[in-house]
Formats: C-alpha cells, structure tokens, sequence
C-alpha cells in the first residue's frame, strides 16, 4: 500500500496505535504534548514547512522566518499556555544566498521577541529542498493546560477572527492577483491568538487552532472528545473576500484563529470577551455539521491533507 | 555571498550572535540546550537527517529509524543526561510505500524502548526528499549537566570505544565491499554512550559526543573552554580496518563515541572504569593537535561539514 492511499491522519493514527501511553504526559493526539515539569508542565509541539507544499518558492523570507515561529507559537495558545523557547531545523542548499538566511532570520528573531520567546538551538543542514522544522516549548502551570478532548455535549462553540481569510489569500497569491494585500498578508504572517487565549482560558473545555481548516478542526476535538458539534452558517464570521465561496472557507487552512468549547453557563462572559463569536454548540454524536437555514451543508474533501 | 562561502559553522555563529543571552537557560553551542524544570533541568537538541546527505538512498528502514534516534540520545549522552522524550517529523514522498515507514517505525520504537524513551508527537508531511527530524528532551538533576565549556589546563581526555568504525563502515558501504559486516553495523546502528556517560559523570569537567569526527569535536571543546588539546596518536584506539587510514579516521564522523575531559587527580578512577581511553591532556591554547612521535600530524579539512 502507497501513503497516498493509507493518508495522512490514517499515518498518524497508525503511528498512534503502536506507542505506550502512560499517565504521566500527553502525546501524540492534541496541539502539543504535556510534559511534567516541577509545579508546571510544558507543552511542545514541532511543525515542518517544506518549500513548494507549505509555502511558495518566492515566499518573501522575512515573512516566511516570521510564519515558521507563528505557527508553532499558534499550537501553544490552542492549549491556553505561555510559548518560552524554540529550536529551528534548517535545512538549504549550500548555493543559497546568505543575505535570503539573514532576512528570514530577522522575520524569525523579530516574531519570537513579540512573544517572549528565545531560540535555543536547532540544526543546519544541506538539502535540494528548503525545509523548515521548528519545535517549540512552552508553559503552563500544573493542569492548566486546554485539550482537545474535554468538550461535553451542551458547550457552546466560539472562534477568534474571521474564517478563510488565509484561504482567501492564497487564491490571491496563487492566482497573481494585484490587490487584496490584506488576506495576502493573512496568509504570509499569521499572528498568533496567545492573548486570545489566556482571555477564555477560565472557561474553556476544549480548544484547537485552525491549521487544517475550521470544519476539520473542529471533527479533531469531535474525535477527542467523543462528541459532535453543530456550526451556525449564519453565525460563522466568514471573512470578506466576494472571490472565494464560503463553503471553501469552511475548508481552506491555516487560519490559525482558535476554536474553543466551553460550559453554557459562561454564555455571557465569553460574549463579553473581546474578539471572540459564538457560532455553535457540542451535541452528541461524532462529526460537524454545519447548518444553513437549517439543513445540513455539504462539505467533501474538506481541508488539508498531505497524503 | 552563497552558503557554501560562509560554511556551516560560520552560518551557526552568525545566527548565534543575533541572539540574546540569559543566566536562565543555556542556548546554542553545546550537545543540547539547558532549559531549568523545578530541581531538574531539560536537555533538548534536534538532529535533521536527509537522504543523500546524511544517509545513503537504499539504506535499511529498521536500521534507519533506529539511527534517526539513536543520534539524539547521544546528544543527551554527551550531557551526562538521561533521555526522555522524542518528537518525531517525517516528510515523505506520497508514493512511499507503507510498509517502508512500518519498518522503520519499528526501529525507532525499539530503540526507543531500549533506552525508555516515549514518542510524544511530531509532525508528518510530504516532500520530495525523504527527511526525518526528531527532537530529544533528557533531563538531569538541576546542575548536573556536563557542558563543552568546562575543561581546564591540566585536565586529561578520554574516550570511549574505538575511533574511526563509522567511518570505515561508511567506506565499505560506498564501495560495496562485501565484508566488513561490523564496521558497516557500526555506521548504521550506533549505540549511544549514555551508561558510559553516567559512569564518568562524577569526574567529568567537559564533554562532547564525535558526530562531526574526533579532531573536530575536541576542537568544538577548545573553542567553548577556551583551551587546547594535545592527543597522543599512540593512545588513540584506532579501529581495526586495514583498509582506511588513521588521519581519515580522526576526521571521520558519527563515531557517536563520547570525548571526555577530567581533572587528572581522577586518572585511577577513570582507569578502572570500563570501556574509557586516556588519550590526551588539555593545554593552553585554542586548537587541538594530534603528536604522533612527538610530531604534530597535519590534518587538514578535517570533519564534515555540510555547506
């Protein structure tokens, strides 16, 4: 059998099934692993970014150092925590312009001071492709930390943001259109929703960041959580872009705005908080739905895959 | 200016100088990086292999995915630490066949086990160019990590196992020598020296695992203490391969052997312990040179390098 046959999440899902699990951490399964730490736990989490999958071959480098830290920042605030410290894998071709290296690392150096974070090490490699493999440490204090698996049926759903305006920059990109540097810019420097997270943290059950896409993210915590979710169409702030059908917007990645599930009760509260909309609620069940005017929207081949 | 101008170990030092500093952890420059936990510390270093670069096309997939493993451990062997969790990336052509990542799976779960080590999470992606990252995390007790920076004038050095085996395997290998069965085992399945690490702990000053080769990571040593280093050509315990000669087995990598600097009031101590060969002494001075018949052995572009 070809991985292209097995997928990606059936890859992860085998990988899974053949690993020890232990009380002691969390691992493979959320936006990062839980280690123990002293009074604390840390959270780590490791993206790779492969030219010509991840990003485009003329990606300004600035913009790209700043995307290879944001996402990984990203995975630190789906889990409500603090990002701290981070290790880069870079790996060129050795006829690469140093002066691209020095201008993608100061859009790398520039994210990590916004949010505190120090690079600590990393490897250089020689590669025919441009790959990028950040791993990132952050922090919480002891339990503190939001999974993807403790949504209950009844929470209501909310996201940061608007949904598909990555989407709709990529199209922008790929397509070579003049204007729309707005969602371009969406797309090439993603800014993390650490704050976002902290805000909601007291009420949250479950939480994840958009990188598959909204709806395929939010099957991700359905899994976890063994529950279903139902999306209000009417609610969903989609963004504004009239190129690009909302249906895709539901699809497209990248987004890196947070999903997050909490107790009704905190209906209030959560309306309260800045940034955030209410779009729908926990049911019982296994999958998303997404209702328009009450009936259920066909979403197929919905969000990224890889294989 | 192009990479292979600057060279990797320029690359490291320019990235290295734009970053800040702190008391609170220990950063780029040593096996791993030091990151305070409660009464311990966290050991966390990234290793990148490439096909073609780092491993050959055809390369067994048990052996290989116990290598992309074992390399990391010894980077925490190297700090006197004990290895703890792995992350893993994988980007991988989608034609590959499943079986291929099974198999290699297997080898990295099993040296894993061997060294109870739990995979934790990472990240799976496709590309062109087979490349596997892994994250390590060890941990040591708060202060209990031997850095490269801490050898002094009057230390003696020692180290473990034979110098050269990879290297030759790796030779045999190339040229498709039938024999040599061992040496080539050496090169594709190393065993990280984390018991031998232990062992000579208590007595360490300095350390460092030879994955870029013997002369070059005593000078890696030199460079953050400070100091030279005198080896003794006589002492070295070459490997037994008639068919490579002993400068090239002082330049050649991954002997994933340990080089250690001791005060030399532990000489007998480190004498009865197994598996350790004096070979040197640390001098002032800031390279390392090899005397065989008291005469300095001209080793020039010596150790890999990747740009």
């Amino acid at each position: 059998m070809k991985l292209e046959e097995l997928g990606e999440f059936g890859l992860i899902e085998r990988i899974r099934k053949g690993l020890p699990k232990s009380d002691d951490f969390l691992g493979v399964g959320d936006d990062c692993a839980i280690i123990p730490c002293g009074d604390k736990e840390l959270l780590v989490s490791v993206d790779t970014l492969i030219e010509g999958v991840h990003f485009l071959k003329d990606t300004d480098p600035y913009l790209l150092g700043r995307k290879s830290l944001s996402v990984n920042i990203s995975d630190i605030a789906a889990m409500a925590g603090l990002p701290k410290w981070a290790f880069l894998s870079l790996s060129l071709n050795k006829s690469r312009d140093v002066s691209w290296i020095d201008t993608f690392m100061s859009g790398f150096l520039d994210i990590a001071k916004e949010f505190n974070v120090f690079l600590l090490g990393g490897d250089t490699t020689s590669s025919d492709v441009l790959t990028i493999s950040v791993t990132i440490i952050g922090e919480n204090e002891k339990g503190g930390s939001i999974k993807r698996s403790g949504a209950k049926v009844g929470d209501l759903v909310a996201v940061t943001g608007r949904i598909g305006c990555s989407y709709a920059g990529l199209l922008a990109l790929e397509n070579g259109f003049r204007k729309y540097n707005e969602l371009k810019l969406t797309h090439l420097n993603p800014y993390p929703k650490v704050k976002e997270a902290l805000l909601i943290k007291e009420y949250a059950t479950a939480m994840i960041d958009i990188s598959d896409g909204l709806v395929q993210d939010c099957n991700h915590i359905c899994e976890e959580s063994g529950v279903g979710m139902k999306l209000y169409w009417e609610r969903i702030p989609f963004c504004y872009a009239d190129f690009v059908n909302k249906e895709d917007m539901l699809c497209g990645g990248e987004d890196y705005e947070l999903v997050v599930c909490f107790d009704r009760k905190f209906e209030d509260k959560v309306k309260d908080l800045d940034g955030f909309t209410i779009i729908g609620e926990v049911v019982q069940g296994s999958r998303v739905s997404v209702l328009k005017d009450g009936i259920d929207v066909e979403l197929n081949n919905c969000g990224f895959k890889h294989f």
